[in-house]
């Protein structure tokens, strides 16, 4: 037994976003339902695919506007996708719901009357409890640009699965995210001035940041980020979003880095991006995306060759160039995803050989640090 | 030989155009491409699938302004998809197109240079010469209607070739066109009154009357159609768009449409339309998209039903009623094509039995009629 009427606009913002956590492929089937609970404060929606949950709470009143009324609290569980259409395509400004003790539901608005058959909400699993000391906040801005600047670069193959999540390392102050899929590297480091967080090393499944970021919207400024054994709870506004955390450790990558390196350009970040992108044109039919750098002075060549349909040859201009000779292939699409994660106008790209790892990094600035694997052609 | 260079945004809107007419699955390889005629009066290019075919003029210059520079006339065949994507990836403003004896021809633009292999442009097959003579004129946004209000009855299937066109019969300065799938029927008569223009009884390819909507843009005001024994040409602008006609004789459709309606309905357009599509979201989850009608009084109830989800009600009140009660079923998606189609706020329902196929039309205007086969459920 549960009623309540709902503001329809504001129902399906909150529905899309709990949608998000539910996926059509899972093993439980209870799991493509929305929780609905209904409580004397308000509505709380849950989705989850059990790698992560969300969980929404909608007051009755936002900005002294009355979004719900709560007639007899209670809750249901009904089926995600569907329920979440129906509400979409309801005549009216409102909507209500009524549920018995069969938890079939019917669902009114105008003249438009649904009835559907709910589930029993005590079936549906327990969200994982974290607690909420020991946590991080970051502005929602930082944390959208510290995703996009690493979590591109997580592993899609789950032949080691930590390598499918960012590994977050606190200490001394210091926030260190780290993906790498084998092939390259993304590492973004961020000072934690003001925080008291003790030291944590846990590893966040990529899939999880990446819906993670779809929810953030920047009209929240802040986040905040509890760790658990073996969850992770990021509370931005009305929302709780609870990520699992990938077991095992992740590798030391450190030793990656090579030193001393042989040439280094400073390119315009757009420019050089354009000229890859033009260049993968033909990379991308070869099968492969080599794309052939040449460099030595101010004009860096690339280059690539699709045997059935021709070749290319573009030209960048450097702002500075320190160094010797040099002739590498590299996969176009590390280097434009590399090229994007640095938030800069000016990149500074150091090659340490034909056959070493390279490394691209805003100029003047060492937060963002992108690392790529050659291709020997040579 | 060939040598010329063109303004680059003009260029990617007309190979955008003339890509539209390319199908990547084909069986004769140099229909891939994109065939570039260079003339002292400008370039002329043609995409074809064998199907339809797009032959595009591009002038030297267009409002004034210089567009094309041909410096060495000539012709060659370039990878369709491959060259647009390359052209508008180009940095600059303009680019230049060189071809040697081979079809080799050499792209430049900015400090970007690809070197594609073109092909002979004497295997590319000859378009069909359709005569100039025995035209009829009609304003693009009149032919956008028409496609768009019988177009979406065509049949999808290959069992009975001739319905997969719609039937273009123009007999005493009248064009009439009928579409129909068997399961529904979409008619459209449009007086050619200001025409001179021979009887015609031709059927036009469903899936060629889609692309050229897709290319007819309202900056253009008229459409001229010329009819050849096998082929019709729509030239609009400096768009030639050539499709082929099915061959085999359409059916007379005209011994479906029933006599003496038992109820007739005027319904608001758009109310009804939202029902069926609320209706019709438990519909297809039944998997076969009925939904039940009743009628008799101002209040028309719509339901539908799904097992596993649950069922729906929906009222919609008619603003005039004539005759006595029905029951009816129908497919959902038939019914909402048919509503769309009609380009009214009011639409007119005649229902003729519940085993007997009915008919919609706007309010008062008999130039669209969309006939509708029921589902036996009663």
């Amino acid at each position: 037994m549960m009623e309540f009427s709902i503001q329809r606009d504001y129902f399906i913002t909150q529905l899309n976003d709990t949608l998000k956590a539910i996926s059509p492929r899972t093993t439980l089937p209870i799991l493509t339902g929305i929780k609905i609970d209904a409580k004397n404060e308000g509505i709380v929606l849950t989705g989850s695919d059990s790698e992560i949950s969300i969980e929404i709470t909608i007051p009755n009143q936002v900005d002294g506007e009355e979004i719900v009324n709560v007639t007899e609290p209670g809750s249901v569980v009904l089926p995600g996708r569907f329920f979440v259409d129906i509400i979409k395509k309801l005549p009216g400004r409102e909507v209500k719901l009524s549920t018995n003790e069969q938890f079939q539901t019917l669902i009114t608005s105008g003249h438009s009357e649904f009835n559907l058959s709910g589930l029993d909400p005590d079936q549906y699993p327990l969200l994982p409890q974290v607690s909420s000391e020991d946590a991080l906040q970051l502005p929602v801005k930082v944390l959208k640009n510290v995703i996009a600047q690493t979590n591109f670069a997580v592993s899609t193959s789950e032949t080691r699965p930590v390598l499918t999540g960012v590994n977050w390392l606190i200490q001394e102050n210091e926030l260190i995210c780290t993906a790498t899929d084998s092939h390259r590297l993304a590492v973004r480091k961020l000072k934690l001035e003001d925080e008291e967080i003790g030291d944590k090393n846990v590893i966040i499944p990529g899939k999880a940041l990446a819906e993670l970021n779809k929810i953030m919207t920047e009209s929240e400024e802040h986040i905040d980020i509890f760790f658990a054994s073996n969850q992770v709870l990021f509370r931005v506004g009305n929302v709780n979003f609870i990520s699992r955390l990938l077991e095992g450790h992740y590798p030391d990558t450190s030793r990656l880095f090579p030193e001393n390196y042989e040439i280094k350009l400073a390119l315009d970040n757009s420019d050089f991006y354009h000229a890859i992108d033009r260049a993968s044109l033909l990379a991308r039919e070869g099968g492969n995306n080599v794309i052939k750098l040449s460099a030595g002075d101010e004009q860096v060549e690339l280059s690539s060759t699709s045997p059935e349909i021709g070749t290319v040859k573009e030209e960048v201009t450097a702002n500075e160039v320190e160094g010797g000779n040099l002739k590498i292939s590299f996969n176009s699409k590390y280097m434009m995803d590399a090229l994007k994660a640095i938030d800069n106008d000016e990149v500074e790209v150091e090659f340490f050989g034909t056959m070493k790892p390279f490394i691209l990094k805003p100029k003047d600035d060492d937060t963002v640090t992108q690392l790529i694997l050659p291709i020997r052609t040579y």
